[in-house]
């Protein structure tokens, strides 16, 4: 008899969610897409389109959604406001979740996600950090716990995206969180992935500037920022987010250890071609996170799958999500009081928050 | 209703073929894999274990399996010495066919495979020259035809293979062909592709040698060896061939043109992670074949089942397989006799064979 | 008749001082190295092989070689604590002064000597940031003069060490400054360069931590440190300095500009050999500074010889020794004190020094 | 007392001779260059601005220049034409021989200056092959030597220029001795280091042709061309040689030995910068050989001078300056007749010379 494959509902169908829909209709064989959800009529036409012929249920109302027979699990990749809020009814539902990131923008939401989630271990609840997924990051995670850099010490990493002059990031900056909330709280998980997922922060610096998006002012935000996180154990991360590359995106990470260095994607490529010309000899880059990233997120799909059929741990906890909204709004608060904020050993935040 | 899947068979489950039934079984979704065929028992304890649970008739015998009813297409990663023959069958049976590079080591078996299928033009048949999937050859090929290098002129292609020291390539060129026909053939095939499939050999010439293999002699094969090929055109291709790398494999490509030249992997790396220690700044290598060309193989499969079902085009007319099998195998003639091999204008060979 | 050389001595013939010396000897066609000053005896053994042969009057006292008869110029490769002393005394006999760099590390002391040359505007008076001479940031800095990136707005720089067990950098700890005055003084310079003399710093963050060198807490400094400047026009520069890296010398400088970005040394190496290995494929990494910078010095020598002959103008003003001095000293502070520092759009600095 | 300098003299002022001229002149601290000669008026001119100053002696006859008092040594950088019988009147006047390369195009030719120089052992006579001074290839011979990667087993070499459309190179080509002569003679030469001098050539094959020059058929030459030497001890060398290059200078070397390979300038590069822009990220090339080569020639200039005036061996024998052009002659040979060469394992020839 074939193997029970988990039936898997999608959540929006926007950038990301038709991502994840695909994913789970094509590329994750121990799952099956549903059904999927989307407020949008331009959305559910292009369900109608490509997800309706294959099966699968689509829905106007997500609420609607959750009630069709035999469904194990949701991925969301609705708008960020309502993930917590379907991230939870999917868990009252008794379905597993794997929601896009951020959990919410706000530490607080974030927190009762996590609280329901507690209440119901059997459930693989997950946020969605693809970079975990990720063949290279993966390797390095490797190579590190194998002792080949000593003591991991010094982290550096940066989520840059090509710029796009279309006022699409301004209008984004209303609801994101801020760019350290937006942007790199990929590479704070990566922080808490290669330091330690207990590791405590110390002290927190920011700055930032506006080079290229001046509509940015009205939601305090940047379009270029740097960030320190210091860590009570000797560590030290560093960040640099941006939405200015001419050149298309780069996201770097280098952990520094006491023997040894990693580097992650430090000469980012599209493919294996090298183009000599007059001018030099050219390597192009990916113009979008999905470029660099499009195979992580097929194993992040396959791996849900498997951890909800297997009943198998997922790669990180759900907490994870969490502490790392709320060192990417340490980040974002450091940046736009220009303070740098300061804890003590158990965490406890030393001095009043600056907003 | 769910649109048609095309309606698959895998003949042959060991190296290259299980590979293939994984692919059209899970990352092919416009297809669907049916049934399996292997004469192995060990392979077939695998398909139990892999291919049964999922729907997946196994068989025994070949030609029962073609028997199955709606069957469209079969995918061949038996044996070379049955590639030609489990092709014509297939055809015969009114089946598509993507068959596993060569068709055959002979020219003369190729061609046959070739009069079958153009006898049933209405049927897909391809030899699957992986490289012709893969982004970074496609990538390469784009640009060409945009004219960025201007016209092509000299390429030149390498297949090296990690040394395994098992004794497996030496029992392996028993039949295989030789280098040139087992390895090159894929560089002849982007010669083919990037200077044009109606090129015609003026000269050739090539040179060998055993280096780590001692047993290769028995079978007239080398471990190590390069070829030229001048064509009438004005165009040069030259390729080296190896089993020897302590590194990994290393399969590159430059093509030069009057105004440009394109790599393709000139670098090679298992994937973007750098290590960095006392010896230096160190990035690894894909082990195998498959390691490089893995996405590839899915492109292939997907492609496939596309022309079957949408009746397009395949890239590769099915004789260019024939050409890419006789130009192997007159470097291979070239390389033993120790003979320059000349030719007229339009392909026909000047002087007598030399075998 | 032959062109006049600049008659030059060399103080101080330790570890950088007798490469200034060499280079003046050999390697530097319009000056005439005639005269060497060390007060240490082996520094006078090494002299009296490598140098007097080539009829360079040696000395053990420093007042004693100005008087030297002819002299034009000195180059200052001294302690740093003497530097600023031994430079004016120079200017105060007439003679151009090469210096190496920190002037010193107290930016009052800094000012006294920018004080001295500008007293005396007919003497080249310079502070060797050697980086100012390198073919790839020369190179770097043209093509942002030449438009090539937009308006320059983010700077990430990194010096950073090879790991060296033998305690020499904790002794060094002593009066070195810090290592934001010691190493990344040299990434300010670059700043200062890239973004203009005249920006105005507007705050500065910085943390840092001791992670191999425990010894370091006893002269408060640390082995990894990590700072940010934000400048009032808009622009950002942050800087990590280490002395803890296992596989050599790492000094990595990229410009981001509105419109593009430049990269200085993303992938060190020490020569243009790859080693193909079963570990993979391997690049080696200087293990010190001069290994990086050699020629850059080489450079230095020529170009501030020729500025002496021909009255031209240095590539740049003393003045700029003090300013990055200054602020290594304010990340240093920041570091040390664990506080941002603040400053208005005059430069003046918001609220009290904290040390 | 100061230590003697070499007394060196400069035939030729040129584009390799004044390059020559001004390395004795300045960057070879051991060496004086008190003479120099040249036929030509504008060459006078140059030199007289150049060199006159420094107290170098103007000759427009070079035997007149031979006896100059005190002469040690000759470098010669005139035409190919005349570098024989120069040397060889220069040895018989007792001068050691710096000679540009190639000795003649003329096997017969350089067996004269090489039977002249084994005549008076006690002089230096050096054919430069600059690459022997290059510091990337000596750090991937002693790798080799060090048995890093097994037994040298496959070499690959290629010099290619830049396309120059000024019809130079149809001119040059009149008396050049042919793109194997002239430039796959630095690739036999690295052939002859990394193999053994001893090594026996077995068989030749060569191919070539015009692709952007079409004067260089009236000269029987090509444009591009691609070699093969197989060696009786198993090794095989492959050459690639072109002028068409739209990027720059591209000189690459592989060697690939039984356990291990090294590279050498696979990524060519003029400095460290990277440009990102919306094409991706590039490196720039050198334009020129010199541009590769130029810290080869001035190690070449320095070592010269230490060899004459500490009577220490030079890096290779006069010997290899013959072999390397006796086996670039029969690559021309092999490329303009069509035919294969082959040697019996004396190296005796096989068969009739075919011109």
């Amino acid at each position: 008899m074939a193997p029970r494959k988990l039936q898997i509902a999608a959540a929006g169908l926007g950038r990301m969610g038709h991502r994840h829909a695909l994913n789970f209709l094509n590329r994750a064989p121990r799952a099956q897409l549903v059904a999927a959800f989307s407020p949008d009529s331009k959305e559910h036409e292009w369900a109608r389109e490509h997800l309706e012929p294959h099966g699968v249920t689509l829905y106007t109302d997500y609420d609607e959604m959750l009630k069709q027979e035999g469904l194990d699990a949701v991925v969301i990749g609705t708008a960020t406001s309502v993930h917590a809020e379907e991230a939870i009814k999917a868990m009252q539902k008794n379905l597993h979740v794997l929601c896009e990131k951020p959990l919410s923008t706000s530490v607080d939401v974030c927190r009762q996600v996590v609280e329901e989630a507690k209440k119901r271990p059997h459930l693989k609840v997950m946020c969605g950090f693809s970079r975990r997924f990720d063949d290279s990051y993966q390797s390095a995670y490797g190579k590190i716990e194998q002792g080949q850099i000593g003591r991991p010490t010094i982290l550096r990493s940066q989520t840059c995206d090509k710029h796009d002059p279309s006022g699409f990031f301004v209008e984004y900056a209303a609801w994101s969180g801020g760019v350290f909330v937006d942007m790199s709280v990929h590479d704070i998980d990566l922080t808490l992935w290669f330091f330690g997922n207990q590791i405590v922060p110390k002290s927190i610096s920011a700055h930032g500037c506006i080079a290229v998006q001046p509509g940015l002012a009205q939601h305090k935000d940047v379009d270029n920022a740097v960030g320190i996180v210091e860590f009570w154990g000797g560590q030290i991360a560093y960040y640099y987010c941006s939405r200015m590359m001419a050149h298309g995106q780069e996201d770097v990470t280098e952990v520094i250890g006491t023997e040894g260095k990693l580097s992650v994607n430090l000469n980012p490529q599209i493919n294996l071609v090298q183009t000599y010309s007059g001018k030099g000899i050219t390597k192009e880059v990916p113009a979008h996170y999905y470029g660099r990233f499009e195979m992580a997120f097929v194993k992040e799909a396959n791996d849900f799958a498997a951890a909800c059929l297997d009943d198998t741990p997922l790669p990180m906890p759900i907490e994870n999500a969490v502490k790392a909204v709320q060192i990417g709004s340490w980040l974002q608060e450091a940046l736009v009081t220009k303070r740098q904020i300061h804890f003590d050993q158990s965490g406890k935040r030393l001095g009043k928050a600056n907003l």
